[in-house]
């Protein structure tokens, strides 16, 4: 009896449709053979269809998203600057809308500097942490307005909202991870600027802390934190962050292991209430939209990390390690999005 | 007829007494044949101070440190986890205190690679950039508050202040700096997220520009700016940006130039109403106190910038060069805070 998955697919806009393409014939190709069939049904949203229609996410495209078992997304939004999406805020409307409404409290993101590859650093070392960013509260919630905008009295205020609730479940989830990694969690935070923010993320990790003994805790400013990054990263192991520093932190990072064209994520709701979401770190980068010159390996990346959420282990496995062959295999002649997608589904068929 | 200028000094606590001690060395040697005398006033502050008296920073301290010039400020801060110190905030109440009301609203944190300087990039190119960052606003005003505070259902929430009267000071410096320098101005914010914020940011670059069309204006979010300080920081001249992303950005451009014991910075009010604080990006280092590792370079450029400041031209240029020639003959062999201290200060005498 083979079990049905439904999948979402969010191609998006730019370079998404290019990367997913390729991240489906991965999909398609790692599960050939096995007993699971994927069920897809592709959601036409982002900045060509709010030009097209008007609509960034409405309430039947959600509730319809909510009726699959998880979400595959390319990128979102249009060329910076197109004056028809002066008034968008696609990133807000859609992507951040899926995350807050999916309750995707875990953004997964995980940096490696895999074997072959060379990154800005002159002498790297081993890089492999997970970054897990919080991805409903912070100063992401929205919660902010201006008064006399527009004028030379204007007061505009952003608000971060951090609940104990909010910051438990993502601590112990960081936690639960880092037990199955090298057992090392850094808390990253500004505690002595932002200090009930941050009060409340440092007592929540000592809380935690007490379940599991045998990780080691440590804590730094995400100024430092970022110093290290590119001075010692292979000192992390399991990052906990707030939404912002998150964000922050995993670009950084991905630059750090050879660059944002690879690196994964998955926008996770732990308990299952809702559909999780797995998508490049990248944006829809519309300037190279068309040439070829994407990199799919991200967008593959996340199809791994969207195997294991559906606890398609092994499947999961052959995919990261059909990239880490890829990669470690590449050389100094550039490829095309389409001979990536190739090059690391016919390793699956092998 | 002499000069005279009233300087406050604040050596601080941990490596900030040994960093300050060789930046007056060096202020000494390049004023000694000069006809500008420094009346200098010592203050006792930092968590050393809190500790023998619960002072942290006292209106008597306030109004004595507002009689001077300017105010050169090595580091302060205790041992982090001293349990003494848990109530006390070092960072708030002194040092953000000392920005706050002294209206330094201008953060002046420039990042070079000097000559000879081998950062962690392995390919680093030309770095030569100015970091602007607003020093009374954003998420460092301390508008926030827990409620239910220690419990399940505690909520702390931060509030970032912004103002048009705020963002437009510090902008409209920035592009002045910009125009003696090579007229780029990069703005970085996190628009698309902080979209109250970010717009009025985003509205008051573009005011301010119209009278600076030989400034070439472009904009990155602050997760987008991390990749490109590690991958092409030589894109960047100035960089004007709001309080937390540019304590951010600036830790990361101190490691990527060589180390935050190379990073001198401003804490500047241009008006003039208030002494103006110079001190290095670097903190107290409480646990390399002591054992002469300490760099002081960066503390001896935060005097070339208040030399700057105060018109000082001529002698900022020869501590500069001074630094530049002494970082460019650096052995591999360590030397200790004094020695570096005593072979800038040579130089400045021959
Ligand atoms: C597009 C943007 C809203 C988003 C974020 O800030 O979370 C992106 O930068 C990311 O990291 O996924
Ligand atoms: C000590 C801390 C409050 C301070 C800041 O965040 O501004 C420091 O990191 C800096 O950059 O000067």
């Amino acid at each position: 009896m083979s079990r049905v998955v439904k999948l979402a697919v969010i191609p998006g806009d730019g370079i998404g449709p290019e990367v997913v393409a390729e991240a489906e014939k991965v999909l398609d190709a790692v599960t050939s053979a096995s007993d699971v069939a994927f069920e897809k049904t592709r959601f036409s949203l982002g900045a060509g269809r709010f030009l097209e229609t008007g609509d960034t996410l409405t309430d039947d495209d959600l509730e319809a998203i909510k009726e699959h078992d998880a979400i595959l997304l390319g990128a979102v939004g249009g060329v910076p600057g197109d004056p028809r999406l002066k008034d968008a805020n696609i990133e807000r409307g859609l992507l951040l809308k899926l995350r807050f409404e999916l309750d995707h409290y875990v953004n997964l993101r995980p940096s490696k500097l895999y074997p072959g590859q060379l990154g800005p650093l002159a002498d790297p070392g081993d890089i492999d942490f997970v970054v897990v960013r919080e991805g409903t509260e912070g100063p992401y919630v929205g919660n902010g307005g201006s008064i006399r905008k527009g004028t030379p009295h204007e007061v505009a205020n952003e608000t971060s909202v951090n609940t104990a609730y909010g910051v438990e479940r993502v601590v112990r989830y960081a936690f639960e991870l880092a037990e199955r990694r090298s057992k090392r969690l850094t808390l990253v935070h500004k505690t002595n600027v932002l200090v009930n923010a941050g009060a409340l993320w440092q007592r929540t990790v000592q809380e935690v802390a007490i379940g599991h003994p045998d990780v080691a805790v440590d804590y730094l400013h995400v100024d430092a934190a970022t110093i290290f990054l590119v001075t010692n990263p292979s000192r992390f192991d399991v990052i906990v962050t707030d939404n912002l520093f998150g964000d922050i932190l995993t670009d950084l990072a991905g630059a750090v292991t050879g660059g944002i064209g690879l690196a994964a994520s998955g926008n996770i709701n732990p308990g299952g209430a809702f559909p999780s979401m797995f998508e490049p770190v990248h944006g829809s980068a519309p300037d190279i939209a068309g040439t070829g010159k994407a990199d799919p390996t991200a967008a593959i990346g996340s199809v791994a990390l969207l195997l294991d959420h559906l606890g398609l282990r092994e499947e999961a496995d052959r995919v990261t390690r059909a990239i880490e062959e890829d990669i470690s295999e590449r050389g100094a002649e550039p490829r095309t999005t389409i001979e990536i997608g190739d090059a690391i589904a016919a390793r699956l068929q092998a």
